[in-house]
């Protein structure tokens, strides 16, 4: 109940700063490498559009085609991102368990998790640059009081392609 | 390839009928009866704006609240759905899958689930009524070939209360 209240600390940080949102996003995990196959299946199936899509620069074999950070489809308006899981996500995957992570946009990613914290949620990690991931961009994670991750992610940037190198 | 292409077959069912969606909503289910307090934790922390809600009629003992059949939340103008798990969904999250549907809204259900069906997707059940699930009116669901169930539903009602008794 007193979560929007300050408390009286020691530290002077800023008190409960204004977070906004400007994307809400599901972002579903595949098995790589079938995040592209997972793409084709929901434009047949829903008639999804894609809007852009993000690879990894890195793949194992030159034969290989990259594993797709990020792809954005929408269906009605709203947005989802599907992804190839590696790493943690692909344990998820693996797990049986499903790989949805829900991306919020925010231009400030550390107050939007400290007000999540203070509400019940545990951080992930630390805030990191995450090439491609949300449309990329600094990134931190939380998980809430129901299991579920929470991805806060500073706004996808306009196709404008990669300004450095 | 060839999932647009009617198929010359016997029944003359309608060919690829324009399957349209009216809105993308994804449902997180959590452990009953946590629901409320999963709206109030998304308030909180992502300053989520409560659209509307159902509940359960049904309770299990007169002095337990009733159950959230289906909370709708809008954070950055897109929809979510928080419900209550009984039943299937309630083995999900026990099972330590997170609970999540992506609601499809459409008018003619029956030929969303033929045509996903169509790109590869596995019918669940049958279309039947259920109420206040994604706002109610008639559901089918299929699962994805990547393991994400979907549910198809008649648009969400606008809050006027029920008009059948």
């Amino acid at each position: 109940m007193a979560s929007e209240t300050p408390q009286n600390g020691a530290a002077s940080e800023t008190a409960s700063p204004v977070v906004s949102f400007v994307a809400f996003k599901p972002q579903l995990f595949v098995e790589a490498p079938k995040a592209n196959d997972a793409v084709v299946f929901y434009k047949n199936a829903f008639a999804a559009e894609e809007v852009s899509r993000s690879l990894n620069a890195k793949r194992k074999a030159d034969q290989e085609l990259p594993l797709v950070l990020s792809a954005e489809l929408k269906i009605a308006g709203a947005s989802f991102l599907v992804a190839d899981a590696v790493d943690d996500s692909a344990k998820l995957v693996k797990s049986g368990g499903n790989g949805v992570v829900f991306c919020l946009e925010s231009e400030n990613i550390e107050a939007a998790i400290a007000k999540a914290v203070s509400a019940g949620a545990v951080a992930e990690g630390e805030v990191a640059e995450c090439e491609g991931a949300c449309g990329g961009g600094r990134v931190g994670k939380v998980t809430d009081p129901y299991g579920y991750v929470w991805q806060f992610c500073t706004p996808a940037k306009k196709a404008v392609g990669d300004v450095e190198a």
